[in-house]
C-alpha cells in the first residue's frame, strides 16, 4: 500500500513538471500552466479509473491536487534554470511513464482483468496524460513522433508479467524492475536515437 | 430544484450559442454547427457526471437536446446580425461559465466530496465544454490564452464556500452571488484587459 | 447475439483499417499506427459504454484487441497497394459508420433510453472514433468538413425507428436496412458531391 502510494506520487510529480514546462514553452499564463500540469498528471489515471468504473484517484485522495499545484509553482519559479534541468526533467518524465504504466497494470489485475487487457490499461495510464497535454497545446502528440514511448510501456509490461509467472520474486521487486525497464528503454531510445522502422514505407531503410 | 434546473438550462443555451458562433466562424456546415453546439454545452456537465459516476444529465432530462438544437438553429438564422450580438454573446458565454461552475460545485457537494475537490469539479464543469469546442476546431483553447477564465471560476467558488461557511444566507442567494462573481470577474478582465503576470518569464513585467 | 457480435467485429475491422491508413499518411511509426487504429475503432464504443455506465466492450470481449492489431498489421503490409484499396476502404469506413451507429442505438434501447437519446448515442458511437483519430492527428475532424457524416447516421437512425414502429419486420432485417441507409447516404453524398447548404452564410447559394 505504502509502496503503491509512493509510486503514484512520484509519477504525479514527474508528469506535473513535464506538463508545466510544456505549457511554459507555449507561453501560457500561470493558471494555464497549472491546468496543463493537472491534465498531464491526472489524465492517464483518470481515464484508467473511468474505464475500470472505479472512483477517480485524485477525487478520493485529496492531497494529489496539492502535490500537482506545488510541482507547477516550483517549475515556474525555477524556470530560469531550465537548461540545467532539461536532462533531469527528461529522466523524470520517463520515470513517470514507468511508474504509471506499472500502477495501471496493477489496478487492472487487482480487478480481475486478463493480462493482455491490463497491458493496454497500463499503456493508457502511462501515455494518456502526455497525449492530452499535447492535444491541448495543439501539437501532434509526442508519442506518435520520434520517441519510443508506447513501445517502452509494453516492453516493461511484458517483463512484469514474465517475472510474475516465473514466481518467487516479491511483488515490489517486480514493480521496480518493470518500471526500470520502461525508463531504461525510453532513455536509451532517445540517447541512441532508436527508431521503429516504418516497414510499410517503400522509401525507408527498414529491412523487414 | 426548480432553481437548479433554470440554471442548467440558461447555461446550456448560453454555451450552445457560443459553440454555434465559433463553428460558423470556421465555416462548418449546419450539422457541424449543431454538433459543436452540443459538445460545447454538454461537454462540461458530461465530464462532471462521468467523474462523479452519476447518470449523464442530458441522457435523463431529455429536453436538453431540444434546447441545444433550438439554440443552434436560432444562432444560424440570426447570423446576419452577429455584430450587434457580439457583446450579448460574450455576456452569455460568461453567464454560462458562472452558472455551470456553481452547478458543478453543487453536484459535488451533494455527493459528499470535500470543498477543494468540488472547486475543481466546478471549474471542470464550467471550462471543459469550451475546451472541447476549441480542440475540435483545432485552436489552442481560448482558456489558455488571454482571458481570465479558470481564475474567474475559482474566485467564484471561493466566494461560494466563504458565504456558505459564514452561515445564515439562503442557498439560492449564495448561488446567485457566486455566479455573479464569476461573470463579473471575466467581463471586467476582458474589458480592462487584465492579465495574470507570467512571473516565470524573465522578460515580463511581473515583479513577484 | 451472434448477429450483433458480427456487426461489432466488422465495424471494428473497418475502422481499424481507416485509422491505420490515416496514421500512415501522417508517417507515424508502426506503434503509432497501431495506437491510432485502436483509438479509431474502439473510441466510439468506449465513449458509448462510459455514457451508459456499462462495462467497456473491448475490456470484456478480449478478442477485439487482436482483431484490431491484425487489421493494423494487414494495413501496413499492404500499404503498397493502397491505390487499388482506396475505394474499398472508403466503403469499409462507411460500413463501419453504419454498423456502429445501429449497434449504438441498439445498446441504448436495450437499457431503456428513449429513442431520441438513442439516436444521439448511435451517432456518437459511429462518429467519435473518427473524431478522436482526427484530433490526435491534429486535423479538423473530417466529419465537420465536406462529407455528410453525422447526417447519414441520423437518417439511418430515423429509418430504424420508423421500421420498428411500423411493426412486423424482424429485428435483423431492420438492422441491415438501417445500416444500408447510413452507408448508401454517405457513399452517394461523396460520389455526387452533396453538401448541406450553409444557410447562415450570406454568400452561399442555399435558398432556405
Amino acid at each position: 500500500m505504502e509502496f503503491a502510494k509512493t509510486i503514484e506520487i512520484l509519477g504525479t510529480l514527474s508528469f506535473a513538471m513535464s506538463g508545466s514546462f510544456a505549457a511554459m514553452q507555449k507561453r501560457l499564463d500561470p493558471f494555464g500552466v497549472i491546468i496543463i500540469a493537472f491534465v498531464t498528471s491526472i489524465g492517464g489515471g483518470t481515464l484508467r479509473d473511468i474505464l475500470l468504473n472505479r472512483p477517480i484517484q485524485w477525487m478520493i485522495s485529496t492531497d494529489t491536487i496539492y502535490w500537482i499545484s506545488a510541482a507547477a509553482l516550483f517549475s515556474m519559479l525555477f524556470k530560469s534554470i531550465e537548461n540545467n534541468f532539461k536532462v533531469t526533467l527528461f529522466i523524470f518524465d520517463s520515470l513517470g511513464l514507468g511508474l504509471f504504466t506499472i500502477a495501471g497494470i496493477d489496478k487492472g489485475l487487482s480487478m480481475g482483468y486478463p493480462s493482455d487487457i491490463c497491458l493496454i490499461l497500463g499503456t493508457i495510464t502511462g501515455c494518456a496524460g502526455g497525449i492530452f497535454r499535447d492535444m491541448l497545446l495543439t501539437k501532434i502528440p509526442l508519442i506518435f513522433q520520434r520517441e519510443i514511448y508506447a513501445t517502452a510501456c509494453i516492453l516493461g509490461g511484458v517483463v512484469y508479467f514474465s517475472l510474475r509467472k516465473w514466481g518467487g520474486i516479491p511483488m515490489e521487486i517486480i514493480q521496480i524492475i518493470a518500471t526500470g525497464v520502461v525508463v531504461t528503454t525510453r532513455v536509451l531510445a532517445v540517447k541512441l536515437n532508436w527508431q521503429i522502422p516504418k516497414f510499410y514505407d517503400g522509401n525507408s531503410k527498414g529491412d523487414y
